[in-house]
Parts: structure tokens; sequence; C-alpha cells
């Protein structure tokens, strides 16, 4: 009978991961509404298409050489028995292991959902990337990058924090990070960043006389869409990053994940409602849902141990961050179409930190040596991928082309097509 | 071993209350887009503004005072012990509580996945309002109502029902509304009604002569995308409102739910479509969309106990009384772009009292004097802070931002600034 | 204690399998956006009802007869005796009998959960009609088809396969088909191929000299999300096919089917992506996104037993083919604006033989056979059904209803009636 309920408990916790990993798969929908909704109807066709075909070259690469490089898996997850279908010998097997260990084994789930749970996370860092460097990017230049962030910049970053990778200064310091607002978030915003640098603004952002000119998006319901999608998706990105659902305490830790991410968010779009209102008069749709984003990002390295109420706090700060970290973006001249960089990258590094409110085992040390390595490894190989993309087939668009906008020149294809349009 | 068949039990539950709970924020999407899709476009970003805005506003109120009022949960849910996660000592504790009642306790499940399964529910309330009261309403005292209404209106009356609170009259009668025909959308549908009669027609509605100007959605696959959220996220609404998901019993009962939810949706969808038919000559869109809805809040209040025809067959009633309900609202001078008042307000009575139809325990008197009671105080509470508003700030926007559309007033951005549209 | 385990067992068994039904019950959404963003903004509103009047239609007539064809299970389910909620001696009789079954029997879960997994299945069949019979066909013509196609002509099939029942060939042969390319992909296809043959092309598609005018669809970013909807259902759609959850053996198959399907769909992207490229010069979104589409068909017939890696490979096929088939079909002058008759059909008949790759007790002529079976039934049936539909009511709207759009004839609505169009 003890077998019995080992067998439960087995598909109780690979049910729970495949849903969760389902809902991190949602994100990439939510991902591509957001910015499709935030670039000019003119550059939708290939921000679409840039996120699509992103999640496919994620779902590709981490399953040729991703996947290995972080937990070890095997190239094309060969190393993974568990992938394979297991016959009743394997099964067998496993019951015995687990019962001569006391039923007390750690990774009650299966080795598949393990990585259909991963693979969604690598899409998610890449999905980052394209919005920051919407409407003058080449479609191809931004898929090269793809290949090797979601193949090895990210894994490798990856292995060194969650794959347990022997890396001494990470591993001494205990960098605390549960569902990666660093190792995922704070990532992807680093390699975006490499990217926004190498390619400049778009024309006509920032005038001769210093003033930045207001670019808005072309679908409001859109970027709504996006965002609550993501919202929801974080449910599973957050929730499943305790790995299992097991018995009575995990079960509570994440139905207090749940809780506290839905706070973060709230608190999080409220604050930055409410901000944008007193600097810019109006209730700023675009400013609140990179709010309740931002919400998210903060919650993320730590969403199970605070009080919901701390959970509130914690997401208004990352609403108030990411206000101010836009408009000081611009002044740097630092042009991110949808605020990814903001969202994911500044309100990233005050998530890792706002881990310390409420875990006793983190440190300062720990959380700072952790963000300066992923922080670099992924800006610097990132910068050096660009630029040699920059070297062998350009980065931008030409002139023209952006004007007319990318969606003829490299998708052959307007997304709307009969709408009459302004230019 | 006992023990561990607990745990399990126990991570189910909790896992199924949160999938539940997905389900139901995901209907906070549905919402804001179905209204975004039927509004015009000038009032579109204000409408997505008070969609996301009224969800953070929801799950921070009822974090701060609401479940309290609901529940005895305490401020901040300071009181709810289980929302914080337990230490070992406290797990032991639980599973000796529950050895000694025989594991038979009902509340096999984490109190926070309660909490996050119940602050969706406030927001779904909310969500009623903003359709009825959209194109001419001031956004700031949407939001001050939301406050009032999350925070105190709707905990309250959900204390005395669900929250089983001691009111006399309620529990002596036995009220029955499995998920909240009547404690959540009628609830809405009243807070809706006493705002549209403070607020008023938008202008040109209603003419002179006394006839009624059709105000066509801008957005129709929006609408129909919101609805299709609804329908997948009332599986959660009405699944999840068995509380737990248990043994045979509970798990029958919870797949009843999920086919008669289904099965009254079709038959709302088939007869208003039939009947706007009849009536109109065509097939009638937004009648359809408003069909299913109508289906789907005729079968909350009881989705358990019929079977699937009389599902369908109540939910096809729904769906003829939405449109009557619609026309007749109109010969009202009740403005409500949306159909919201109809849809939850008016096919809520229907639900409330298709409850008899079932389940032979409902009275028709405990319905009704439910019904009254729930009607009444929402209504009233909600007219006079309505009313205040209106005092103290007004409730409505000028003339001239009403043509011009609230997007540009209240928020500063146009929902689609680069189509052209037609005035 | 057995009892309690098997309780367990039964509830997350019921819990899985409405878990995956509500994920194909959102697929019905995917396809409606889909199709929404490949017609013309003219048709718009058109399609949006055919999709949500067919669900409905699909759940209503798989109640009344379609679930008994298919299954057994009785007129309006009255023969499903676990559609009821068991009173307690029900239960107990469950346990006993399973008790002395060795605990061991197959169905362990809900009736009314299988009925609710089987009725979005029938509506996705159906649902793949409506996109190749767009811009052109009446809309109560097209209903009463659904009629027809969700009470009888998939149901008749489907009994014949998954039913189990007594139909010489197909049974003695051993046609293997785990979720369905063939019996419901190829079916849906088959389905639309014979009413496009007897509608004919949209005027003005193909031109006397015998070119192909490409009639592009009106927003992209609704087709993109239907795919990334579609996707994501496709995870119910293939993991629910397992039928139940249960032990470490059925848990690890299920996560393979969450693998695979992902890496067939990705692999069918990239493919489809480059091989556009390569033959158009740009990187066409719409062939990436039927790419996807492809993938996923490609694998529905047996998701679990390849590896990754091959999976990826037969979504690639996939891809590939709907290229071509595409193009071919153009050629023959077979007119499918969303290009639902490859995707589904064409790229059915890969899924269906791709069996033999991984499933070493699949045989070519068993699958031969069971498509043949499945192709000459719905066809020649629809095509009858078709004929007669054409003779008493017509399936084509005039030729000026056509240049006007059909949403004004048939909805008196249009989809986007503010946005000026060109023409």
């Amino acid at each position: 009978m003890e077998n019995n309920i080992y067998e439960l408990q087995y598909a109780m916790d690979t049910f729970y991961f495949l849903v969760c990993g389902a809902l991190v798969m949602w994100m990439a929908a939510g991902f591509a509404m957001l910015e499709a909704g935030l670039v000019r109807a003119k550059n939708t066709t290939e921000i679409l298409t840039k996120n699509v075909a992103l999640f496919a070259i994620a779902s590709t690469m981490y399953l040729i050489c991703g996947y290995h490089f972080m937990y070890d898996g095997g190239l094309f997850l060969s190393g993974v028995t568990t992938v394979a279908q297991m016959d009743d010998a394997a099964i067998a097997q496993v019951l015995a292991d687990s019962a001569e260990a006391g039923f007390d084994g750690d990774s009650v789930y299966s080795g598949a959902s393990d990585f259909f749970f991963q693979v969604v996370f690598v899409a998610t860092a890449m999905s980052i990337v394209s919005g920051a460097v919407a409407e003058r990017m080449k479609l191809w230049a931004f898929l090269t990058f793809a290949v090797v962030m979601t193949g090895f910049i990210y894994p490798i970053e990856g292995g060194w924090t969650w794959g347990g990778k022997d890396v001494p200064l990470i591993g001494a310091l205990s960098y605390s990070d549960y569902a990666g607002s660093g190792i995922v978030h704070l990532a992807g915003a680093a390699a975006a960043l490499a990217g926004v640098i190498l390619l400049g603004a778009r024309k006509g952002k920032y005038k001769a006389d210093g003033s930045v000119s207001a670019i808005p998006g072309a679908n409001m319901p859109l970027a709504t869409l996006g965002t609550f999608i993501l919202w929801m998706g974080w449910f599973g990105f957050n929730g499943g990053s305790t790995l299992k659902l097991g018995g009575i305490g995990v079960a509570n830790e994440v139905a207090n994940v749940f809780l506290n991410t839905n706070a973060a968010a709230a608190g999080g779009l409220i604050a930055a409602l409410l901000l944008a209102r007193v600097m810019f008069g109006k209730a700023d749709l675009t400013m609140a849902l990179n709010g309740a984003l931002a919400g998210l990002v903060a919650i993320t390295a730590e969403p199970a141990d605070p009080s919901p109420l701390l959970a509130t706090i914690i997401g208004a700060i990352g609403g108030v961050i990411v206000v101010f970290s836009i408009v000081f973006l611009d002044k740097l001249k630092i042009d991110d179409p949808v605020g990814a960089i903001s969202v994911h990258g500044v309100v990233g590094l005050w998530g890792i930190f706002a881990v310390l409110l409420s875990d006793s085992d983190a440190t300062f040390m720990g959380q700072l040596v952790g963000t300066l390595v992923i922080f670099f490894w992924v800006f610097i190989t990132s910068f050096i991928v660009w630029y040699v993309i920059k070297l062998i087939i350009g980065l931008r668009v030409s002139e023209e082309e952006e004007y007319e906008g990318v969606d003829l020149s490299e998708c052959g294809l307007e997304a709307y097509p009969e709408f009459v349009t302004q230019k």
C-alpha cells in the first residue's frame, strides 16, 4: 500500500508540474500580445513573428543542449532516462529504491515534467529581449541571438545557480532566488541591454533638443490582454518553482506563493497608477500595466516567505521603481519601446534584494555576488554575440525600412492590412 | 501511513483550489476584453484601465479588511495562521488533530488557497459594475467606489451568506446559492444599477422621440474572446465552489458542475441566437455572447444537482430572458452599454429560483428572502456611496469629454492611436 | 485505508480529466481567434458567430445523442449513471467492487468528466470546418451542418475507433491514433473538403489567367493569439487522451506527451518559417503559425512514444508538408482561407503514418485502413449533407453579399464598425 501512496504522490506532483509548465508556456502568448500592443502598427507582424519563433527556438535549443548545460541532462535529453516511458520493471525499481529510502525521495515526479517546466522558463528569459529591441532590429539577427541565448548563455548561468554546479563564489555565498528575479528576469534584461546599446534608439525617439518623443503603442487592448496573461501565467512561474507539491508543508507554501504573487502584482499596479497620476496628471494605462509586471518581477525572488501585506508592499515598491526607471532610461537615451529593461532588469534587482526582508537565511553579500555574476556573465557574453552578429549580418534595418515599418521588409505582411492608419 | 494519505489529500485539495482560483482570476481578463470590445474606440483605454485597476483594488482591499468582514479572517489576514508557512511542528499538530478526528476534517486545504479563491470572486463582482457604467463615468469616481464595494459592501453580504455569520432571517430560511448567482452576480448588478441610475444614460442613446440608438461596440473579436475567457474561467468559478475535491462523491459532483456549466452556456447561446434571429432578423453576435453568459449566470446557483439536459434548459431560459431584458431596460432608459445588469442581475434572479428545480432542500421563501436581502443591501449601500462620490468629486465626465471620449481626458492615451476612426 | 487511497486516486484522475477538458474547451477560443485574424474585416463578425455557435451546438448535440452513438452512453446521457451525483450507497458499492477487483479498475474517474472531455473534442473537429468555408458560406447552412456533424457523423466514426464498437476491419487491423490525428483532425478536414468543393472558391481568389490572389487576413495579432491558445490547449488535447493520470507509469507517459507536443509544435514552426523564407524570401508569419499547428497535428496520433528529438522531427516534417500543401491546394483551386485542410487533413495523414516510427505495435495496413475508413465515411456523408443543405437553403451567399461582406448580410453587425478600412 505504501507503493500505492507513492505512486499517487508521483502522479500528483507530475501533474502539478505540468499544469505549472503549461501556465508558463502561456506567458509566451502574454509577451507576444503585450509587445504587439506596445509597438506601432507597422512593426506588429514582425514582433509577433519574433515571439512565436523565439519560443520555438528556445524549445528546440534547450532540448538539444541547453538542459544539458544547466542540469547535466545529456544532449538531446539522452541522459535523462526518466524521459523515456518507463516499463514495469523500471517502475518496480523506482518503487523498490524509494521503499529502501523510506519513501522520502525528493524528486517524486517525472523527469520529462521537469524538462517541460524548465524549457518554458528559457523562453521567458528570451521573450524579455524581444520587446526591448523592437521596431528596428533585423528579424534574423534577433533569431540568431535567440539560438545562442537559449542554448548556451542562459543555461550556463542557470547551471551555476539552480543547476547547483560547482561555482565557488555563488555556491559559498548562498545566492537565494526562488523563481528567478535574477536568474531569469535580470538575465533577460541584461541581454536586452547589451543589444539595445549596440542597436541604438529608434529614429525620432530622442530629438536634437534633448526632448523625448512619446511613441504610443498601436493597440491597448492587446497590451492589457498580454499583461493579464502574464499575471495568470506567473502563478505557474512562481508556484511551480517549489518543483513539487508534496504534502501539507509544501502545499501551504504553494498557496502562499499564489496569494503573494497576486498581492504583489496588485500592489505594483496601484502604486504605478497613482504615481503616474501624480507625475503626469493622467491615469496612464501603460504605466499601470508595467506596474503590475514590476510587482510580479519583484516578488519572484521570494514569493513564499513574505506575509501578504509585505508582498503587496514589495510589489508596490516595484511599481514605483518601474515608473522612475522608465523615465530615467529615456534620459540616458536607452530606447526600450516596451519598458522591458526597467520591468525585468531594474525591478529584478529590487526583487533580488527584497529577499532579505523575509528570508533570514539570505545575505546581502550572497545576493550581491549572485547579481553581479548573473549580470556580467549575461551582459558580456550577450554583448559579444550581438557584436559578432552586427559584424556579420548587421543588427539594424535600413533607415528606409524602419520608416516604412519592418513588417513589410522582414515579413512581407502587414498586421492590419485593411485598417487605414495615420503615419 | 494514514498521515501520508492525509498529506496527499491536503496537497491535492489545495492544488485543486489554486487551479480554480487561477481560472477565476482569468475571468478578470474576460471582463476586460468583453467590455473593451463592446464600447466605442474612444472609450477603450479607460475601460481597460478600470478593469485592471479594479482587480488590483479588489485584491488589496479584500486582503486589508474584506476577508475579515466575510470570514472573520483578521485584518491583513493576520488571524489566518495557516496563511503563514507551517513549520514541522505545526504540520505535526494538524496531523495529530486530524487523526484524533478520524481524518474526516472538512477543510483539508491551505488557508491561503481559500483566501486566493475568495479574493478573485470579489473582483468578479466588481467587474460586473465597470461595464454598466462605461463610456461616461469618471475613472477615479469608479475606483473610489471599487474600494468600498470590495472592502465592505460585498464582504459583509458574503459574510451573511457564505460566511455563515449569524443573520437570523437568511440562516433560518436556508438561502441556497452554490457559486453565487445572487451573492456575486446579482450583487454586482445591484451595485451597477444604483450607479447607472445616478449617472444617467450616454448622450445620444435615447432620443427625444422615444427611439433608442444602437451604439455598436468597436471590436467584436475582443468581445468574443472575452466571452470565451469567461466561459473557461467559469469552470473554476463554479467548480471550485465545492471548496475541496475530496473523494469519489465530491469528485463526481465537481465533474457534474463542469458538465452542467458548459451545457448551460451552450443552451443560453443557442436560445439567444435563435430568439434574436426571430426578433431582429439577423444572427446577432452580441446577443449570442450575452446568451452564453446568461446561461452561465443561470446555472451558477446550482450547477451540481441538475441533469445535463435540465442544465441546458436552465441556461436556455437564461438566454431568452437576457434578450428580453436588454430590450426592456432600454425602454426604461437604463443605459447599460454591455448588458451587464441584464446578464448578471435579471438572469441572476432566474438562477436563484432555478435552484428549486433540482434541489429539494431549497425553498421558495428561502430564495426570496436571500434575494431581497442581497439586492437591497447592495443596492442601498451602493446608492449611498455613489451619491456621496457624486457630491464630492462628481460621477460623470463633462459633455465635451464624453463627446471626445474618456480615453483622452482620463488616461491621456488612445487605445488605437493609429487607426483612423469614423466618429 | 485502501478505500481512502482509491478515493484519492478517483478524485485526482477526475481532476486531471477536467483540467485537460478545460484546456481543450479553450481551443475553441483559439480557432475563433485564428480564423477571425485570417479573414477580411468584413467577414469577421460572421466567423466569430460561427465559432461560438458551433461550440454550443456541439455541446448540445453530443449531449442529446452524440455520446450515445460513440460510447453507448444513452440519449441525453440517460444511461450514464455516474453522471448523476452519487449517493453514499453508490460510492460504497464502487469501493466494494473495486476492492473485489483488487483496486485495479481502469476507469478510476467520474463518468461526467469523461463526457466533458469527449464533448470538447467534438467541437474541435467542427472548428476545423469553419475556417475552410469562411467568407462565402451562409451562416445557417453552416450551423445546420454542425448539427449533423457533431450529433452523428463524428460520433459514429469515433464509435468505430475510440468507442471500440464492433467494426471488423478497423478492429482487426488495430488502427492506432492516440489523440486523433485521424479521428478528429483528418475527419474535420474531410468534412471541410466536401463543403469547399460544393461551395467553390471566393470571388477573385483564382484569376482567369491561372494566377492566385493572396487575400491577407485582417488581424495578425488575433491569428497569433489563436495559435498560442491552440498550442496551450493541445497539452490537454493530447495529455488528457491517456484518459487517466494513474500512477508512475501513466504520469511519465503524460509528461512525455506534454514534452513531445511542445517539441513537435516548435519543430513545425521552425521548419515552416525557414522553408517559407527560402521559397518566398520573407519570414511569413502565417506560414510559421500554420507550421506550429501542423507540428501539433502531426504528433497527435502518437505523442507518448517518440523521443523528444523524434517528436521535433515529426513536427518539422509536418511544417514542411503544410507549406507545400497550401501552395498545392491553391493550384487545385481548392480555396481554404485559413489553410485548415492542409493543417488538419494533409498533415493529419502524415501524423497517422508517423505512428509507425515509434510504435512497434502499429502496422502500415492498420493505419491505412483506418485512414480510408475515416476519410471516406466523413467525406461521403458530409458531401451528402452539404448537398442536401445546398438544395434546400443554399450554401453560398449572393455575389453582392460576398462583396459587401457577410457580416452585414448575415449578422447585421460589423466587427470593427469604427475603423476605416481599405476595400
